[in-house]
Order: C-alpha cells, then sequence, then structure tokens
C-alpha cells in the first residue's frame, strides 16, 4: 500500500528481517568488543558471531513475544543464547553479557540506518548529478516564472533545475552530517555501564574502576560496528534519532518541491515537461484512459512529502523522554522511524529515475510565455519608462496599452511604438528587445554557472 | 518494530494480503451490483466471485507493479481478468466494467476499514467492561487526587475509573459513528460514473440517461459490500477517509490517557497498581533486571498514543486534495490509514488485558495519601475556619500549623486542637474528621453511580 | 503575520481580551448558579457579574502573572477579589468559591469557542449557499475532468461545486454537532466537586451529601452559561477539547480542497476560474508586477488547510493527560485551540468571499477540453468499439486514429470514419456524437441534481 | 494564553511591531545595499532608512490591508513611500526599487529569527552552565536509576544532570548552525534578479550583464543586514526556514526532557527535586490548595515541548512549494515559525529559571532507593552468584532470598550470608558491599567528569 518505496532498497533495508539482523549483528559486535576490551574470550565472541545469522531465527515469533515485553530484545537474547549454546554451551554464557534491551535495539537501529543511508544518499548523489546536467543544458531555455499560480516575469528552466539541485544537495549534506555521526548504544541497565563493568571486572579486565575499561569497551564496539562513539549513553537522550528524523523529512520535504514543480508544469494545459514514461510499457497507465500518462514519479514523491514531516515530529516529541528509559516514547520512535526511512528512501530513488528521464519541452515553455505577451515584461517596461515620462504617465500608459495588445491581439511593442508620449524616446527596435521575454532573464544565466559544478558548467554553457 | 500491534487481529485485518482481498472483494462485488443493475450477465459476476480470491495472487508481484501506476489496482485487474479468463474467457470480459482504479482502492479501503473496527470496537467494549467493574468495585477506595504532579484532595479510584470508561466510551462512539457511513466509492475515471453508464447502455440497461440506473448500481454495490451509498462520487472529496483517521487518532489518544495514568500510579514509588503479570512468564520482564515487572501494555499503549493523532493529521491535510483525483494526497493517505487503523486497533486490544488484569492497591493509595497528611484537606479546612475566625487568620494559623505537622510529624488535628484561637470552635472529635481524607471526596461516590450502567452499580455499590 | 485571519470576526472572539473576558463570565456565572443552588447570596452574585467586566482589568498584567502559576486564573481572581471587593466587600468573599483554576479556564475556552463557533458556522453556510447557486448555474458547464494533473474525462463545473459545497456542508455538520455538546467545566481541585460542597454545606444548602447539590450546580451553571452539562467532569478527560480541534482541523481542510482546485483551475494556462477582483482597488495586487491578480482568497484558504491539522494534531495528543489535571498537556492545548479557531474562521471567512466572488469562465474551459481532443472520450470509444470489431482490435485502431489525429491536427471521428474496419458499424453523426465531450458527462447532472437542495434545483435547473 | 512565553524576550522579538521593523529594516538595508552597490543615490538610501521606523505606522491597519494581497508588504511599501516623500520626494522613487513582497518578508523573518536567536542561545547557554555546576556539585549522588518507571539500578543525578546538559548544548549547536547561515533572501519578482538588475542598468551601475551586479548587490545587502548571503534566491527553495524550525523543535524537544524528568522526581511521592520558589511570593501556587508548589516551569517547557514539533513539521512541509513563488505553502510558514520562535524561546528562558534554582534533595534520593532494597543491585548479584553457584543455581538462590527479604524486611545481605550454597565463598562484609546500591553506579562518576568542562570539573570533583 506505499508503492512509493515498493521493492526499491530502502525497503530491503528496513525490512523486519534486516532490522533483526541488525540487532544480532550489534549483539555479535557486542561480543568481539569485549573480547577485545578482556572480559570475554575471543572464542565465546566468534561462536556469537557465528550464530547471529536471522535465517536461524524465526522472526514472526520474536515478533509476536515482543507483545510480552514491549521490545523484541528479550525474546532475541533468548533465541540466540540457545543457538549459540546448540553449537557451544559455554560460549553461550557470554551472549548479551551485562547488556540491556536498549543497547541492542538501539545500535541494531543505528546500523539499519546506516545501511539505509547509503543507499539512499547515493540516490540522492545520482539525483543532483542528472539535476546539474538539466540545468547546464537548459541555462538558457526561456520559460514563465510563475507565482501565486499566475505568471510572473520570465526566467530559465536552467535555473529552476539549479534551484532542484540545490534542495537535493541540502538535503544530502544533512543526511551526510548526521551518518557521520551514528553512533553506538551502550550504557547497561540504566546507563551506568555498570552491567557490564561488573562483568569485566569478575573477568579480571583492567581499568574497571577508574573509567578506563568503558572507554576501551566504547572504542571497541564503535569499531567493531562501524558507528561513532557517543559523548554519554543515549537511552534517553534521543538526539541521534531526533537527528536523523528531522534529516529524512528535509530530504523527503526537498524531493517534494521538485515533484510539486514537475506536477505543476506537466498539467495538460501547460505541457512544459513530462515523466518518463520510456522503455516500460506500463509507467503512467491509467486502468481507465488509454491516453494519459500520469506524472506517477512525482505523484509517488509528493506522497512521501506529505508524509514524511508529520512522522518526524512524533519522532521530535519523543525527545521528551521521562527517566533513564522511557515508557512509551521510546517504543513509539520506532516504527516511524523506520517509515521515515523507507518513504525518504523510496522518494530518493524515485526522485533520481525522475531526474534522469524527464522530458523536457522548450517550445511549449515558449507558447505558454506567449499567453501572456508583454505584460510578463511589465515590471521592465514601468521601470525603463519610469525615468522618461514620469512614474504616473507610464503605469497610465502601461494599462491602456495592455489592454488594447489584450483586446486587438497585435503585439504590445507594436501599440507602444504608436504613443505619442514616447515619441523620441525609443526606436522601434528598441521597444521590440524592451517586449522580448528571452531579454529579460536578469541574473539567471550566471546564477547557473555559480550554482553548477566546474565540470557541469563546462559542458553545456 | 511496533510491538503494540504485533499478532492483535487488527495486524491481521489490515496486511498486504487482507488490502488485496477487500479489492477484489470490491471487483467482484462491482460485477454483482452491475448484474443486479441490468448491465453484466449473473454468470460473469459469478465467474469473477469465485476468481476473486487472494491466495491464486502473487501479493509482492502486485505490490511492485504498483510503482509503474502509482496505485496496485491497474495490474490487480490484469492479473484478475487472467484468473477469470483461465476459468471463463467470456466472463473476463466483465472485469473492472467501466471502472477506475480509485472505486475499487477506496472501496477495498473501506472494506478493510469495516473488517478492522469490528475487532477495535469489541476491544473497546471488553475494556469499557471491565472498567465499569473497576470503578464499580472502587466506588470508594481512597486515593490522592493529583494536579501538576502533586497531591491535590482526595478522590477515588472509582472515580478515575470511570472517567476512564467515559473516554473509552466515547472512542467507541466516535467509531460507531463512523463504521456506520463507511460508503462504496463509485465514481468512474473523473466521478461522473460515465464508464458503467456508457457500457449498462450498450448492454441495453434502462436508466442510463436519467440517473436511474447509476442509483441503482450505487444501491446494488452498498449491498453486496454492506457498505454505505455516499451523497457523491468521493475521489476528492475525503470526508470517509478524514473521519475514519480523527477517530482514530481519537481512540489513541484515548487510551493514551489510561496509560498515562497507569505508569503514573505504578511508579516504584507510588505503587497503587500494577499490571497484570499473571500467567504469562515472561510478561514485563526485563532482559538486564529479574525483579522488574514493567507496565508494558501501558508502555505499548503509550506508544500508539503518540504516534496515531500525528499519522492521522497527514490524512487530515490530505482533504485539500486538488482536480477530480489528486496527484499524491490521495496516495499519501494509505499507508497512514493503515497505520491508524493497526495501531489504533493495538492500542484498543491491549487496553483491554490491561483494564481486566490490572492490580488495584487500595492499602498503598492510604500509604501515599498520608505522605502529605492533612494537607489533602487543607482547602476543606480554611473553608471551616475562614467563617469563623476570619479569611486571613485563618489562612495564618493553618500555614503555621501545617509546618508545624511537617516538622514534629504530629497530626495536624492534634495540633489545630491546641489553637486558642479555635477554643470553642470546634470538638476534637470534629477537627479529627475535617482532617480525614476519606471526608473528603465530594460527589465523587454519586459522580460514579451516574456514570456507570445500572447493572454495574447494582453490583458492587 | 497571518493574514487569513486578519480583522476577521473570528480574530476578535480569540483575543486576549475576549479570552479574558470569557473567563469572567465563567466566574461571574459561576456565582450565580451557585446563588441559584443556594450556597452564594445572590446579590453577591450579581456584583461579581458587574465586576467582571474585561475593561476593567488589565490584560498584559495578567498574562505576565500567569507565568508564576502556569495559568492566568491564579491572578484573575486575585484582581477579580480587588475589583468586587471595592464595591462589595462582603460580596468578595464569595468569588471564584471552592473553584479552581480549571474550572474557569476551561468554561472560558468552551465560551470563546462557542462565541467563535457561531460565526465560522455562519460563514460556512454562506459559503454552501453560493456554492449551491453555482453548481445549479453551471449544472451542464462542461469542463475537463483532471486526474494526476491530467484530463481524464468530461465532467462538469456543475458536479465540482456540488462536491466543495458537501465539503462545506460536512464541515458546518461536524462543528454543529461539537458545538452543540460544549460544556461547562466543573471539578474543582481534583474534580470531586469538594470545595463546591464544603462551601454549600456550611452555606447550609441542600443535598451536599447525595449529589443532588452537585446535580443543581451543574445545572444551573450550564443555565447560566448557555454551554452543555458534561457526564463527569473533565479536567483530564479533554473529549470536548479534542473534538472541537478536529471538527476545525475537518473544516480547514475541507475548504483546503476549494482552494486547491481554484488555484489548479486559476492558472494562467488554465484559466478556467478568476479570483474576486472587484470594486475594491488592491485585491490581488503584486507588488513587482501591475499585471497580476493573484488568487489571494484561495492562498489564504490554503495557508490555513495546511495549518490547523499538524496544530490539531497536537490536541488530539494531550488526551493522554495524566493524573486529575496534567501538568503540561493541559496548558499546550490553549494556544494550538486558539490558533485552530482563528485560522479556521479565518479561512471560513475567506471561503465565502471566495464563493460568492468566483469568476467561472465556461468559454476557456470548453476550449481547454479541445487541446485533448476526443483523447477524453477514448474510455467511451473503446467500450462503444469493442462489441463490434473486438477488444485488440478496438485498441490498435484507436490508438493509430489518435496518433493521426494528433500528428494531423484532424478530427478523431473524421479519421474514424475513414475507417474500413467500422464500416457500417457507425454513421458519420454517429462518430462525430461519439466523439463530442459533451455527450459524455455520465451520470454528472442527476448527481448535482440530488445533492442540491430543491430550492437551488428549481432555480436553475 | 501562553505563559510559557509571555513577557520573555522572545516575545517581544517576535511581536507584531518587531516584525514590521525587520521588514522596514530590510527595505533600508536593500536600499543601502543598491546605494553602495551604484543604482541607487546615497542620500535617498539615508531617506528611506530614516523613514523606517515602527513608530511611524500603524501596524494594525497593515495587517489588515494583508487580506488584500495575502502578504503585509505591498501596503508596506506603500505607507514606506508615503513616510519617505513626506521628507524627501524624490528619494521615494527608490523605495522598495526592482524589489518584490517576498524578498522583504523573507529577509524580515531572517532579521526576526536573528535577534530572537541571539536571546534563546544565551539562555541555553546559561541553562547549560547551571546544569554542568549540578552536575559537577552531585558527581556521586546516588538515586535509583528509572526505566519504564521502575527502578532498575543505581545511578546518580550528576550523571542525569550531565546527561541534560548535553542535549540543551546538542540544542545550542544546533541553534548556533542555523544561526550563522541565515540568509538574505534577494531575488526579484520570480528569482532572477531581474528587476534590480534593469533598474541598476538604468542608472548606469557596472556589470549589469555578466552577474557581478548582482553579486555585489548580494554582498552589500548581506553585510547591510548582518545575515548570510544564500548560494540562489531561495523564495521556492526553503532550506532556511525548515532548518530553522527543525532545530527549535529540537530545542523545545530536548528541553521538554529536562521537564519530564523535573516532573517525574518532583511528585509528592518521590519527591527528590523541588522546583525553585524562592523570593517570588506565587511561583507555583494553586488556587485552591494553599500547601502545593506546583513545578510550574517544568509544566510550561513542557506545554513547549508538545507544540513546536508538530507546528515545525507544518514548516517542513512546506519545503514542497510549487512554481517561483507557492499560493499558500509560503504564507503557511510565517505564523508557524513565529510560534516555533516564540514557544522556544520561551522554553529556553524557563529552563534557564528552572536550572539556576533546582532543588536537589540526596536524602529523598537515597531513601526512594532503600524501598527497592538490595533488588537494584540483582543484576549485581546474579552476575556475581553466577560463577560460583551455576547460573540456574544462582537466580533460585536469588528469588528465594529477595523474596524472603521482602516478607522479613531484613535486610537481604544478611540472608544471603545464612545461605549455606554460599557458604565460603563470601565474607558477610563482601555481601554487605554487593549489596550496597552506593557501590553500583558504574562509570557514572568518569562519565559525568569527561562529559564536563575542566573548569567544571575541577570546581567540584
Amino acid at each position: 500500500m506505499s508503492p512509493v518505496r515498493a521493492g526499491v532498497h530502502a525497503e530491503a533495508a528496513t525490512s523486519d528481517a534486516a532490522w533483526l539482523q541488525a540487532m544480532l549483528d550489534a549483539e555479535a559486535a557486542l561480543a568481539r568488543a569485549q573480547a577485545r576490551a578482556g572480559a570475554v574470550p575471543a572464542g565465546a565472541a566468534e561462536a556469537v558471531t557465528r550464530a547471529a545469522r536471522v535465517e536461524r531465527f524465526d522472526v514472526r515469533a520474536l515478533a509476536l513475544a515482543a507483545r510480552e515485553t514491549a521490545n523484541p530484545v528479550v525474546g532475541l537474547v533468548q533465541a540466540l543464547t540457545e543457538a549459540v549454546a546448540a553449537q557451544d554451551p559455554h560460549a553461550a554464557e557470554y551472549v548479551h553479557r551485562g547488556s540491556t534491551s536498549q543497547d541492542i535495539l538501539d545500535t541494531g537501529a543505528m546500523l539499519v540506518a546506516d545501511r539505509t543511508l547509503r543507499t539512499v544518499r547515493a540516490d540522492l548523489t545520482r539525483t543532483a548529478e542528472a539535476l546539474a546536467a538539466l540545468a547546464a543544458r537548459h541555462r538558457d531555455t526561456l520559460m514563465a516564472g510563475r507565482t501565486l499560480t499566475l505568471h510572473a516575469v520570465p526566467t530559465t528552466f536552467g535555473l529552476k533545475a539549479a534551484g532542484w539541485r540545490q534542495l537535493v544537495l541540502d538535503a544530502e549534506r544533512r543526511l551526510a552530517d548526521v551518518h557521520a555521526g551514528l553512533p553506538v548504544s551502550l550504557g547497561g541497565a540504566a546507563g551506568t555501564l555498570a552491567g557490564y563493568l561488573e562483568h569485566a571486572r569478575l573477568a579480571g579486565a583492567r581499568g574497571t574502576g577508574d573509567g578506563s575499561y568503558a572507554d576501551r569497551l566504547l572504542d571497541a564496539f564503535a569499531a567493531e560496528t562501524g558507528l561513532a562513539r557517543p559523548p554519554l549513553p543515549w537511552h534517553a537522550l534521543r538526539t541521534p534519532v531526533a537527528d536523523l528524523a528531522a534529516a529524512l523529512a528535509f530530504t523527503a520535504g526537498a524531493l517534494g518541491k521538485v515533484a510539486a514543480d514537475v506536477q505543476s508544469l506537466a498539467r495538460t494545459e501547460v505541457g512544459e515537461v513530462a515523466e518518463p514514461g520510456g522503455g516500460r510499457a506500463g509507467r503512467g497507465a491509467s486502468s481507465a484512459m488509454p491516453h494519459k500518462r500520469n506524472p506517477v514519479l512525482a505523484t509517488l514523491i509528493r506522497s512521501a512529502a506529505l508524509q514524511v514531516p508529520v512522522l518526524a515530529a512524533g519522532v521530535t516529541q519523543c525527545l521528551a523522554a521521562e527517566d533513564e528509559r522511557s515508557a512509551g516514547a521510546w517504543h513509539a520512535e520506532w516504527q516511524l522511524l523506520r517509515e521515515c526511512l523507507r518513504l525518504a528512501g523510496g522518494a530518493a530513488r524515485t526522485a533520481a529515475e525522475l531526474a534522469e528521464g524527464l522530458e523536457v519541452r522548450p517550445d511549449r515553455m515558449r507558447e505558454n510565455l506567449r499567453l501572456t505577451g508583454a505584460q510578463v515584461v511589465s515590471e521592465r517596461l514601468a521601470a525603463v519608462l519610469a525615468p522618461r515620462v514620469g512614474r504616473a504617465a507610464a503605469k497610465r500608459l502601461l494599462t491602456a496599452a495592455s489592454a488594447e495588445a489584450a483586446a486587438s491581439g497585435r503585439e504590445l511593442h507594436l501599440i507602444l511604438a504608436e504613443q505619442p508620449l514616447l515619441d523620441g524616446h525609443f526606436t522601434a527596435a528598441e521597444l521590440a528587445a524592451l517586449c522580448d521575454p528571452a531579454d529579460y532573464t536578469g541574473a539567471a544565466g550566471p546564477l547557473v554557472d555559480r550554482a553548477l559544478p566546474p565540470a557541469d558548467r563546462g559542458l553545456w554553457s
């Protein structure tokens, strides 16, 4: 029921099985980290690692068991312990040693995020590259700038595409910042690491009294998972999750801008762009109307852009978690975060397809611009005429001439050329040039040049 | 990753397979309705009905195909047509005749909602019944009324439970209203029913010109699905979906109140209620701390209460859908609505378990009330003393006496009995009675009596 | 910064002063109700009523004082007591007697809601009437039905306007339901009414022990305020507030649909409707572009439609309030609810202006329909041709003929008339009729007829 | 109706007058920037600057006029032009030259944000400093770690306060990042700067054709306002606004964590902290109950924490703005953003008061810890006993001994000392130490040390 993400990598990367595997990876990494830090025998850590394969577990049974304890880790630990014990009874003693559900669930969530963000960011990069090429190719493609649904003054499609690219890069940068800091979770029962230290002390590890064992363990856990080391245990300090959700909401919103524009430009009456219909037979087909090629990619993206911000708001609210572990705020995060990852991931993949295949129609852009005639340069004419004939007279003259142009269908510059008031101020050619939208795109070209990386600029401009 | 709903009926009722079956049911009902209305041969409708069984279809493949057209119906129609054709090539001509994706998807969604609401409402009714029994049993069970986290004045657990029940009934009533009006969706390509009418005209059905065929078809479709008949085609008039989401958000929020109170009362230091731990070994167990019995049911409910309102807000925003079918607002509804149904369903089931098994501890309630001593009746003392000694003097006296009581540990009424200012106004027994919280529960008892149905009242009070 | 509501009645009805007056009205009504019930001298109640005029109070100072107690009532009671005492020292004893901040604030909020809803509902009724007239007048005005931004099949503007009206009526009905049930809040310190009963007992009122005084007091308070009597004290049972927010969110969303459609139809390239520019010079003016008449009313409405649902979600979440009075969830409601009232009120007023002045352009509708030519009836042609020449052949033929029509600019029915395959099946006139969009509006007309009240139907159709 | 922000600096900094002044500042800075860039006479810019004082304008009239154009700038330009003309008719020609409403409104909004963030960040810094002192002072103050509302294992108040401080610093850092990048808005009618360039060309300024004038103008505008220079005109690329809202939502959520904990610890039965009541008589007073000192600061903060995330979600959704200027998404931002600024600002100020005055009660913390007795170290005992007597036997023994301790009221270590199974494994003193919660705080101390800046560490530890 969520086609924006059906079959995309982000869906697989956030499936129940992927989440379970990530939690198993967290358990295995924890055992290896404890082995590195001197609290667990290396062989036991290896045995845990070997057993921690999702295909050995019953995902559905674990999900159901999670209702008993409000989280899936209690059941998972039990099942993992049994799986390890079947191979190596002694090693089973070391499963989840000194640990707590939240360390495993949170670290697993960060691993899921890490794996999902890789693909999301790659899709954003693909999208940005395609948009850079579009912006460069259409640096000077004239079109109507539209504000409050109406033609305003001319712009270029290049500037529009450069703006889209800027937003996509903004999203990529925000995700990259979050991605780089995704931390392991390591706190033990209430964030003091006491359980880990006690077991390490009993095992004769060094530095359990002065914090140095905790340091070593944190470093080792971070190294084993590839995640970052947090400044403090964060069971109830949910910055990593809130940041992630916020960056995903931004991503969906940013892609939503591209989608909103594509839909605005794809309307039957506008027709300035069309979605890639390409090779695949069914893309955009309607069940009732054979002639339609619906902008389905933009539609899918927009559906995600509507959803992710409200989902992410729920995650941000969960910052206000009471105590050392919240009774509910923590639990509310999981599904919301999963949907944020999936939907943003689906939107990013869809945006890449859209950007790479978008059909741009410069001729329709010019035709549409003609609808408003020289009115789109009325701002300019007012500016040019005012110093010659006075502001008020210029305004009166333009209003009258525009009305005549609209009524007669004649071009505005011809009518202006006949105005006695302007006599001697402008040649007919000058008036024609002043009324030409193509000559009134301001800094659109240079803005595109500066926004694009040198390679793209070189290529097309 | 969403234990509040794992394994509950609402989860099964909103699964991919359930959704697909509901859309197949919509196709079959549509064929039968057209048969009733005279536009399709009865045998063809029967063939469609026979083929429309979810187990014959590849759910995953249809989900993936949905990306091509932004909805799963196009692929579904193709697959259903093939399935019918395999049995009866002629009948296959009548699959989805004159129809459009949205008619099927929306009608399917309403069927899913219908099936889910049945179980959600039953769970709410169970919950309300259990709460009625609690309220009756504890009509006079004294406890501290708490405002802004502090003891205020006494109340009774019966009044609290009666309030919970009221909210649960409020939720049930809102769902019942929505449930009764869940409509079929029938509009054809753009909400005019033109496709249906054209096929009916070609088939020689009556009344295709004057609206009477449309009437018959709508009535028949409603009858075949058990859904209601809408006032107008609602492809872009999303009242039914917005209403449903709002009622589900209310439900989750209302149950969230119960959960918030249970958590407040279950805190170690408060200990006035405990969740049912009962027969199941693992309920509420912690992975690290064997002594804990966590309030997991309240935790699960609260996690839903945080989520559903923001999800429902997204659905409400989708009311602002452009054109005869929105390019994105419609598509954003589906997953949001599904999650609302699941989470509210999970919360309702969980609330029933909680209400039926809640352990109430009147002794702890009394002990806790003692913590604030007679301060919880300071409001009363001020009221009683003021007419005798003046407002200001009463206030001064009470402040001093309370301070002395807190410092010395003696009971307030004994200290008051020694105050010269009160001499002759009250006997020692009167002062003791005035300071007794049990004597200051206002209308708690009668309020409970009036809130409960007669049967419950008769049973316990 | 919120022009959608600037200067509209809903803004005044929710101002700081209006809110303060409503709380003063609640205090005065409470005193009168206690007088009716026999616990307060009638003269004192009259004195309180006389003093309870907002112009006597310093709104700003009370707002600032509210920071000390987290609500404005403590300061208000102090100020009101002083104001009463200045006239009648004895009566001052009866201000806020036995009461609590929340009774006053909640009752005040319900009075504010009551006063605001009157105007909101009146504006919705005006809007619905204007839309009924539009629907009737344009019952048969042909236009393109659009789905996923593209022309689908023909529809009528009448059906569109009838749909808008339906949504507006849906909103009005939801507000009316909530409006009728807005309750007084009467609970005392912790919802037991104990303070009220104690004072009444001391004053010698009847029935303080058996609940009958509480009944009389509730009835009298409801009568004095014009509000409803709630089933239970609702300090922590927030159904009335959640219901109100939900109905306002629905209202904003429903009006957002009208706005989205107007914007879609007002686009320069579409031009099928224009906003009322009328007499007022500046309406829709642009600061830079003299030629534009921006759809500002739809813009304002849409801005509200985006906001109210998320604000209302916050209110719904506040249902999960802990204890007998929440430390924060209650306080979060106030400003959210106020904004919901204002924005929905602003949107309703704006919608009335829009609906009453909307300029509809049937000629542009027909022109635009021509853009897609006979493709908008391709659904119909497929239906008609299939039984004659077979489904597959019909599809091939239509695809080829459509392509030829698009390439040559000739009309499709002329090309179809030349097809050997169709020879003898249709006359040229029949083909022309089949290709005429005006002949393919399905049940649009009858649907409009049935949706409108008889008066409107009679007037135009 | 929003006491969390009443009277705080953020309220004044976001008032209607402040917003209007910021837009006037934008107009004045624009004129000066154009003067610097060579397109406007310096004297005219000075005249505009002199006239641009909010006290000369009628805020209310401008707000009402905004309904005509959907934004307040059109009216503002008119009024400003008149104000300038009254002093210097020639200079009036240069008001808003080449500009557009959105440049002024957006730049004004960024100035408002800049001014508000200064105070918000200062309050966060104050809060963090106060929390650092608390964390240092209570580095070793023992208390119960609580998870899912129940005692889990011991922790320290120092670690809790250090965590709060971390969140506050996280918020400050996010706001600082956004603050540093708040950009001017400069795009002209449709984001091409065409109007500015045309006027500059007519005025004979250099570089109007190659983008260098645009560069100079942007630099000068940034310099005159103290804001940053954006990569592209951002009328429809709403990164700055979305980022700001997200950082404010984070801030409110982070402070909400502090509030949630304070409320949890302030409960009557817990009593481990109390809010500052201090010098101000009324702080925390109840209108009905003289004995209460309500946690009003935490209540106010929590009310903001509930609201800002949903408001910010609305802003993030506005990223999906269509065209060169959205008809509604832009307009929806303003009030939402204003409320986000105010509420986050109010919460920050309130948090500073709370952190600086929080009363911590180590004795109550120890008493409460005693409630769970040695159960809070059951995790430890299981770890220590298992290697000696086997896991299963250790578990059985602990369960039985705990039950005996609970039933008899004797201390667990005395009961353990009597167990034959443990004979010879531990001395009585060892068992007493193992059961002492003070000895089981894990790495709490070192974690606090590392989290605090050296100065704080040196001071207390």
